[in-house]
């Protein structure tokens, strides 16, 4: 079924869900919605997909692009420190689009929310010739685990939480339609918001941030916001023998991934040394003075040039 | 210039602005947004525009299209009895769309959200075919204020904030290429928000809802929402002259205009008897217990069928 054929009204009716949620004051159906709030901070976040460009429907199932919307918003709230808690929607879709793939969206929209614990409080629906679907989120931050990309300091020690390498795998996987590799393409079409590590971190750590568009820019992004630069030491980079394996299949630079691929979605920071023991995760470098950004290597370092994932010089 | 020329980041510097207010203890740039909160009620809402379906860049200058994505979410924030407060920004630009475009994008949100004394505080910007502007808009409301659809009761008289029909008749101008018309073009390119008189009457009002849709689909969401019925005076509903001159210069019906035209963006309300002579507008049918939808004329009843803008129907 199209869903020109049901209309605005029955899609809404299809992902409307009672709302058990008592500090929900107003959920779906009216001109906004209403919650109540404790004392404290909030945190406000948004992030899109476009189809084509975060993802093509031949590759993921709308289940998966539904997770896919929520976890890289839950991965933005996160890297605050932060707590996430309520959901809007809001979709362009084209008018000949199946309904049952907005059943699907919905579906993955929900698995993921009750994985975290959020809710879907709104949104808005109109169309577009192409998916667009964008994520509001909000949450609550206590002033004491706030982690800004700013707080770096010369001397910090700089850490990720996982390993690294997988988005960009996944995607040149289905770019080249290679058969095979099922766990990294798994990684690519389902990847999961390091909220429990954050949260676990967050009071500890001195600046943090998800690692979206790759270490190389997220890295910079964290030097350019506190004055300072960074030394990565090559080979501690972890990328997984999964990823690696890709890499020599098609002859390319598994560290070009990890540097420049983007959606790993594992969390970068730093941490003062007086604070290494209460991390978890991969140490890869250190914060200086000077700042430069450099790739430390065979006793020799080499500095990382401005490259990555730029949202306005590709797609998929 | 083009934006694929200065890309993400060089578009993030021109449309980042510092930001005073203290309650927003983390704006634009990092992961998320944070601001503080005073206790009480929360509102959220999020509403886009699409090229093509909410505007041509034909009609529309780049100013008045920022404009007009600032002012059809504060109208969803007003008919909520709220006061507008953050907002965030996300968009979906083509990569070959000049840059002073988007200046004037911001141009005209900043103005509007100036008139209403709000902040862009975040956002989120990445690419796309046609231009979709996400606009994601927190309030905040005291809850004798908070003004929903579902409060409407039989008995109740039915308002007006403005004069209907602007909306589709400006629409209907651009459509047929119609010279002249110039107040009723401008109504179409910049409508306004009914910000003020919604904080005037939100506690007056037993419900409340803007008109986005036309008056005749709206009153069926209060109608729906609140277990009644309505009867609709024609002869009551405020139609301007320009607008009555728009239709029979295209021999067309201003009524039409008015019930199913939409993008009037006035606020649609009821109010019990004894708050009459508390709110202003135009006083235009009564709410009932059957719970039929009809239009009052030449001394007879006619009911009003579902229609109006279906955002899956039809595009402009």
């Amino acid at each position: 079924m199209k869903i020109k054929e049901i209309g605005e009204f029955g899609l809404i009716d299809r992902i409307t869900r009672k709302q058990n949620n008592k500090e929900v004051i107003v959920g779906i159906g009216d001109d906004a919605a209403v919650f109540q709030t404790t004392i404290g901070l909030q945190v406000l976040t948004t992030d899109c997909l476009v189809e084509g460009d975060h993802f093509k429907r031949e590759w993921f199932s709308s289940e998966q692009i539904g997770m896919k919307a929520i976890e890289i918003n839950v991965s933005d709230i996160a890297a605050m420190g932060a707590k996430p808690k309520y959901v809007l929607v809001s979709m362009a879709l084209p008018i000949d689009l199946d309904v049952e793939f907005v059943d699907g969206l919905y579906k993955g929209m929900w698995k993921s929310c009750s994985k975290y614990k959020i809710e879907i409080i709104g949104g808005n629906m109109t169309h577009c010739n192409k998916i667009v679907i964008s994520i509001t989120l909000t949450g609550e931050v206590n002033k004491k685990k706030l982690s800004l990309r700013s707080g770096a300091k010369p001397g910090d020690f700089i850490f990720t939480s996982g390993h690294l390498g997988f988005g960009k795998a996944g995607l040149r996987l289905f770019q080249e339609k290679i058969k095979g590799f099922e766990k990294v393409k798994k990684a690519y079409l389902e990847p999961k918001a390091q909220l429990k590590t954050a949260l676990d971190i967050a009071q500890y750590v001195n600046s943090l941030i998800d690692i979206s568009d790759g270490l190389g820019p997220e890295i910079r992004h964290i030097c350019k916001q506190s004055g300072c630069g960074a030394i990565i030491y090559k080979d501690k980079i972890p990328i997984s023998e999964e990823v690696r394996n890709v890499a020599d299949k098609l002859g390319e630079d598994e560290y070009n991934y990890a540097l420049f691929g983007g959606e790993d979605f594992q969390l970068l920071f730093t941490v003062s040394k007086e604070n290494i023991d209460k991390v978890k995760g991969f140490l890869i470098g250190e914060i200086i003075k000077n700042k430069k950004i450099s790739l430390f290597y065979n006793g020799k370092k080499k500095e990382i040039k401005e490259k990555g994932y730029d949202h306005f010089s590709r797609g998929i």
